[in-house]
């Protein structure tokens, strides 16, 4: 990591915020991107106030996007910020993107990338006309047995796939949370706010960038089962997805927010013709890998023999686990690597890009507007 | 255990067939049921020399099951056996269980319970008929954990049930292990001998009826994704079933023989309004539990405070663990209780009956049948 | 299993009793020996009524083990009982033992094999002396994956031995469940009927086995630290050994019975220079594998490639759990085989033989004598 | 975190070294303190150059410690370094941390302290007479579930204590990996660099600050067994110790490096009279708890009703794993906290002091001292 530090500012993260401070520590573990100016609050004093409470310069504390993206260009080149971290909720994605791309600005989005598809793709076109990096922190990608998972499926170490299982289950919206006010749970449950969709939208949208990312196939057509189980809720907690991929494999995709006991349950499971590999997010660093004939395997990040996706990752010797923020730093540090180079490439530098959340946008829509109309074909760009 | 052993007879179970020994080793275990008669092969000879082999009176060594019925008919009610049990391939389960219940005999069948709905119904209006006991080996249901998650369930424990995730995996089928003449591959892959289903039938049978013993709730409705992957097979291999059931839960059973890397990958999860309970075969004695707001627990059998109906089935202090023989035992305990008992209810002595293994059947036929339809509506008996 | 069963007679195990119940199902699972006779009871009335209980002829419900000898040696040979099955309290194991080897009967004794070493060598000499099969309940032996391990350690495959943990820790004495009568805890902990140990007599002694058994390793020093934890108890509830053996390999040895939490924990870990194997009697069916540089690796029962001495005492397909009964049965399955060939041989037939059971005395009546009294050699035979 | 960063330079840390690198994400991760100055090597060009990896001001890239000390010592307060962090090999441990505090500076210092307990006792009476804060990098400390169980263990919720097994287990030197060079190998397994312990001392030495940290027991006496496995080393790389605490609990500590498999395999459980509480720093989020009639339970990092303590070391939901960096940032949150305040309180701010350090030097050493000479009173300070 001896190239220079990134210089960002930060849309939403404000006091009260979530996802805000795992993005701030994600960039800083690796000295990656430094934050120097911030619009952390639609409110103007909570924005100034959050932005003191990490030591920002007063005067790069910023009442609104707009303001930001206007002050900032006027700096000097070396002094203002590069990239644009966007963690607001999901209505207020596609704005300031597209208004920080035309300023000539980088940008990282959290996902789900935009509410609409039209929306998405618009932020497609104009990543494109732009030549800026765009990143989307479909942050469970940046995990190291990911990219060895990835590897040796593409690679046909467990030969063509057959049947794909991927589940994302929690349980913190198995009652009406929302009404009683808690911030996470209001927005999220808000189809104004988060999109058409909500397990689909929140999580699902992981999932299916999970098997994309791993699997490399193409979703031809789906049948959707989409639930709400908490009474006076407006939005699906509970969705199970079958899939069909070209090629033939087969899939099962379940996103829930009802599942008690699940904290964070996110797990994938892809069986080929001769071999498997399961993996799960609670337990991140081991990779199980099943052949036909031979005895079960357990990979861990920094085995000897993993691939170079997943060792240029990854930080400790084998044995001291890595978790959740040093694979979303790994996400940081592809994009920082690419805003080096100036090069948008997700492939190379390892991060999702703008293309990827279109699919997942245009993915999340078509399930949920499908609901149960049974086998549906499903329409990407 | 103090009844006294009830008297039986089985077809099928000769040299090379697998699943005979386990029900002999089952029906011993707890000297439920003694062996004293066989037609266990349907070659003459085969059927001699395996007789043998179990120390059976040369003369009770029959050369069919209609010899067997009518030999056995003959002898004196306290010699003659009272419970004939069949473990031969699915489309030989008709005609010895509707013989043997008219000539006045019990049955312990194996699942699935016929080829066809119609042979089903049949055998349940036989069995209703002549008064006879009918178990039918859904052996899963027999483990102690299983009963206890049944109890908790059904008496409310975790809440109305929103969610149930059911999955059998095994990876044998992986290859076309049927072309070398595997006698288990050979007949479970052949509609004429196993039926409409092939892992559908042979291990999604027991999915279906785990849910049903689980739960209680009843199928309304259902989409399945029927697919077969290895060339040149005939039958389904990997079937995945989206499911609504009375009262809006819904579910997820998948039924695949080539997920390469499961050996016997049954597992349950339920998930209700306040709690959830986790199951997995490959650990049988232990379930998890799941609440609201409570760290997770994990039950084990022979814990205090388990339901007698778990209890019951109990042989060995916690930590001794017991497996796959001992649940299967526990089914036979159920029949050898009831047949002493001179009464087929299934719910009173813990045994699957034959209703349950009728639905089973309509169940599996119509998954099948409607392939990648769409949703589709369950028509029960 | 063509061989014909073996006739034996049982001591102890009336009712009430807890290791008779799973010495009979042992016997019976696989068909290897038949109960014939008992002596159930030290109370004649109650001997009867456990007789009864069983389906035993009652003029072989014997009221002593003594009666049992004299009657059964003066019946035909092709009826009487071949083996006596001691299932006692430890203070009544050598008596029957010798009368019943002196009677020209073979003989399974449970475990640990007497109360003293001078006992125990006496019933070394009898049984060389008259050429009977002598078998001792180590059940944990019969596991097939120890089978495997012994396989593997002893054919070199983790190279020399370097390191050694066995753990047996249970939690159920952790409060003075003797002073509510409760009778396995009220002689267990009676030295006078126990003998010398108490954790480590009932379940130290398995420790001990298991290790001799997989690795071959001789014990020739120890450091012993004995404890009683609950007051008013005279007896050892929880001793720590470190061990070094013959050739430089070094061990720690636990067995405690005020483990809280421990149902059974029962667990090996061997350590060679090159590998390593893990085992785990709550998960019997599995075998962790390490090496220098590969990956983890899982072992299951009944996968391919194990060990021919694992593989004959496999009952079923992979992913059908077997357990503790089972492995309980292939002890009794080799005692069988071992009588039908007319030799005490155990290593060939697979039993823990009778010099085991004097070597464990031995080791026990050590440990505890020297308590904590620092570097004590082994002085074994 | 409010608070502002903490300025500190650091001794060790350049270019192929290890812990260093983890060090500085630890510090960086909550923006607890900033990296200004560094004397990273005894090579001063090399020094000079990993300076400027990190993006360090030339002018504050020192060719040794003296330097950085005499240099920054003489820049304004309110810009010069306030804290001295070495992450050099032991021996390099009492002279820099001594000097530091003698220049007025804060001080954080690897583990183990010093070689020998006469240095480990000068830098206590230093910190003492400077009023210096002091921290020393038992990292594993810093685990949410680890604040946790010690504050269950030391509140009572599992009665008093009376076994504690610890093990600190790792494979990476099971062969003379000393003799390729390798950097790691070659300094801790050279007593002149290292000390007198190997296994003992870089590892073991963590074992025993858990067991305390946890517990608050006092070692009254131990016996030791002392290993050298691999052939040609001159340190211990296997050693195991019976332990016996103050109040009459005892304890077993496990330490290896020739174990083979074993990434990082620290474990840590207490059993009381009432409960006992299970560890394992590969699955640190995760704290087993047992209770004497109650089913197991499994807290997670994060669930409600955690202890205060542990609450505030974390930094995300359930089931978003944090793992090994998080728990050493933890460390370096507290000796911010610490330097803020101005006060040198591990109890108050949550990190592990000199006097810490001090006594588990005291035991490395007599451990080793002692080797197999049997039961061995230990003198603490």
């Amino acid at each position: 990591m001896s190239e220079r530090p990134i210089r960002y500012g930060m849309v939403g993260g404000g006091r009260d915020a979530f996802i805000g401070a795992v993005h701030r520590m994600a960039a800083r573990l690796d000295d990656a991107m430094h934050l120097l100016a911030g619009a952390l609050s639609s409110t103007p004093e909570k924005a100034k106030a959050s932005g003191e409470d990490l030591g920002l310069d007063p005067a790069r504390c910023y009442g609104s996007w707009q303001d930001m993206l206007k002050a900032e260009s006027a700096l000097p080149a070396d002094e203002r910020i590069e990239c644009v971290v966007i963690v607001t909720p999901n209505h207020v994605h596609h704005a300031p993107a597209k208004a920080a791309l035309e300023a000539g600005f980088h940008v990282v989005c959290d996902k789900p990338l935009t509410c609409t598809p039209e929306d998405a793709q618009d932020l497609v076109d104009t990543a494109r006309a732009t030549g800026k990096v765009f990143g989307v922190t479909y942050n469970y990608t940046g995990y190291p047995m990911i990219r060895h998972a990835a590897h040796m499926v593409r690679s046909g170490a467990i030969g063509s796939v057959r049947k794909v299982f991927v589940e994302y289950l929690q349980g913190w919206l198995a009652t009406p949370l929302e009404e009683s006010g808690q911030k996470q749970a209001d927005w999220r449950t808000d189809p104004t706010r988060a999109g058409a969709g909500g397990a689909m939208g929140d999580i699902g949208s992981h999932a299916e960038n999970l098997v994309s990312t791993v699997t490399g196939l193409k979703i031809e057509s789906f049948c959707s089962d989409v639930s709400t189980f908490v009474p006076g809720r407006s939005i699906d907690d509970d969705t199970s997805v079958l899939l069909r991929f070209a090629g033939g494999a087969r899939g099962v995709l379940s996103a829930s927010q009802v599942c008690v006991g699940h904290r964070n349950g996110l797990t994938l499971r892809v069986y080929g013709e001769t071999g498997a590999v399961h993996w799960n997010q609670e337990r991140p660093d081991q990779l199980m890998v099943h052949t036909l004939d031979g005895p079960d395997t357990v990979l861990h990040r920094a085995d000897a023999d993993l691939a170079d996706a997943a060792t240029a990752v990854t930080r400790l010797p084998g044995g001291h686990p890595e978790a959740f923020i040093e694979a979303f730093a790994n996400i940081y540090r592809g994009v920082a690597a690419a805003i080096g180079a100036g090069e948008d490439d997700p492939a190379r530098f390892g991060y999702p890009g703008v293309a990827d959340g279109a699919r997942g946008v245009r993915f999340i829509n078509q399930v949920i507007a499908a609901g149960g109309d049974g086998w549906t074909t499903f329409e990407d760009a």
